[in-house]
């Protein structure tokens, strides 16, 4: 019989339920609108009715084998509960796993106590691109979810590297500007302050005020929602301002790779997140970063733009792979599903 | 029977050989002036003797386990043979391992073919601090050596992190100032450029230059070495011009910590090298930088200074230990020898 898990991914803007093979295959997903409003405990109880109604659905064509729930901010895995949620008010230090697996008690899909797993939300990306995605296959790398902030998951051996407590990837507080921009996390100069979509912004809105940047100003005055997908929009008329925004984003981004490339020497590191669609506006500048500040990447001649066998064989090869991630949105979504699968 | 193995040290100064049991008990050292003039071939004759000798004197009472020998620069581990070495004329791309395993064949000492393990030095020197040092019973940490540049170590569950190249743990080569000063490896800022022996000597000089730095003038003036040891003397000294010199180093070496700790969150970074003497000059700043720029290790509270119980007990809490290496210059002939006892 085959196997299926659900994978729930709660971001600021949806709530998303899937339930996944144990091969890969999405059997259903169920999309809301996150309503911020609503209090946690209403959300876990919708969330608790999803799961409910899509394990009913499939439990009697494959085995069901748990719960994995991905989250924005930094997440206590053993605690089952989110230590910092920026993008998620009330949901700081509240028994997150605990009042789902409450909900789910008595549900028929559980055996015995219901068991759910919680984890940061750019992690179970990671996980989601190495099971079925961008880096399928590869034992050991790194992703980088680009959106309104940076994202990290590490992964070797096919695990994700978690640390002493829990909070290894933190990329995007990596410090490339030592007198840089002041981070809500305490430092100056990190890398999500240059490197994300808020930097894009920031950068557009010094630049409009520099008042040599008529086009963004005109855009940002007269779109609601101002943001990186504009600023894009932009260079790809070939605005130079917005084209120099990017460029600087490229730069960033180059350093914390190389960083990133000198100290782990991985096979892989996928760029993912909303940004990641930006690609052609960054990557040229980020692969020249790269190839300037890596002296392991520029031994490990430049590839990208790889796929499938030509990009199993470059690992082979010893070359390292920087590329952008596949699942798009739902890597997060397959992340969870899969971590239920792995975690015993 | 006790069993024991021969690690060999070679560096710019010295050759070093010793024979260890594996209970990590120094049996014999046998320790020479490196002859920078002589040829590779003719060092490896030398420690050829040495470890045949070595190996006579100690296998009637423990049983041999092999040879491992640390080397400064980048070492292909599988090839044997160093890729850099920028402190060894004459040693880049020379069959290193091979020679000396064609040297030792027909020792006694093997029971078949010479089996010979080449490894880079401050590696040797992690899982040496690893083994019998700093970071005994520690399963996930990494080691910084501080010397004419900054050596690298990642040891995840008690073994080298390598990485896809061989080459992982490059912590010399993060970027900590992106318009920074010029270094070998092709970057800009460099951390070993800001936090190295050579790095103090940079900045004296630039100190002297200044004119307003009298006792560093004099010293350099007088004394035909001028390094990390005689600019440490002045700080002693209460020398102000040459206490900002170690505070800058602390202040980059902060800002390298706390990129670590932010990527890797592991429990414990070993300081180790010539200049980790020094630590009452950089310790201070370096212990503030890494309180501000790193989220994790401000929130796994500090804890330094600890020693063996209490030490576990931190790392078992959740802190993440900054701490300084305790096998001072043995600990690259110590871990030598261990690889040799742990490589299958």
């Amino acid at each position: 019989m085959p196997a299926f898990s659900i994978g729930v991914d709660l971001g600021g803007t949806n709530l998303r339920i899937a339930a996944v093979s144990t091969e890969g295959q999405l059997l259903e997903k169920i999309s809301v609108a996150s309503n911020l409003s609503l209090s946690p405990d209403h959300v876990v109880a919708q969330m608790c009715d999803d799961i409910r109604h899509l394990g009913a659905k499939n439990r009697d064509s494959a085995e069901f084998v748990g719960v994995g729930v991905g989250v924005p901010g930094i997440v206590d895995v053993e605690a089952g509960v989110m230590r910092k949620a920026a993008n998620l008010p009330g949901w700081e230090n509240y028994p997150a796993r605990a009042q789902i697996e409450r909900r789910l008690r008595g549900c028929a899909l559980f055996e015995n106590e219901p068991r759910v797993i919680l984890e940061n939300d750019a992690r179970a990306a990671g996980l989601g691109e190495q099971w079925i995605g961008a880096a399928r296959g590869v034992p050991h790398l790194a992703m980088l979810t680009l959106g309104t902030g940076i994202g990290g998951c590490i992964i070797l051996n096919g695990r994700i590297w978690r640390g002493l407590n829990g909070l290894a990837g933190e990329f995007g507080h990596l410090t490339v500007e030592p007198d840089g921009i002041p981070c809500g996390c305490g430092n100056r100069g990190c890398s999500e302050r240059y490197a994300s979509a808020s930097a894009l912004v920031r950068m557009a809105r010094e630049a409009i005020a520099g008042g040599a940047a008529p086009a963004l100003a005109q855009v940002a005055s007269s779109q609601p929602e101002f943001g990186a997908k504009e600023i894009y929009q932009l260079v790809l008329q070939n605005d130079e301002p917005s084209r120099r925004i990017f460029c600087s984003f490229g730069r960033y981004l180059g350093i914390l790779l190389a960083d990133l490339v000198n100290i782990l020497n991985l096979e892989m590191f996928v760029i993912g997140g909303g940004v990641a669609s930006a690609w052609n506006a960054f990557a040229p500048k980020m692969f020249e970063e790269l190839g300037t500040r890596s002296i392991i990447y520029a031994a490990s001649a430049r590839q990208h733009g790889l796929h499938g066998d030509e990009r199993q064989r470059a690992a082979s090869q010893g070359k390292t792979i920087i590329t952008r991630a596949v699942l798009g949105g739902d890597a997060g979504l397959y992340g969870a599903a899969r971590l239920a699968q792995i975690t015993g």
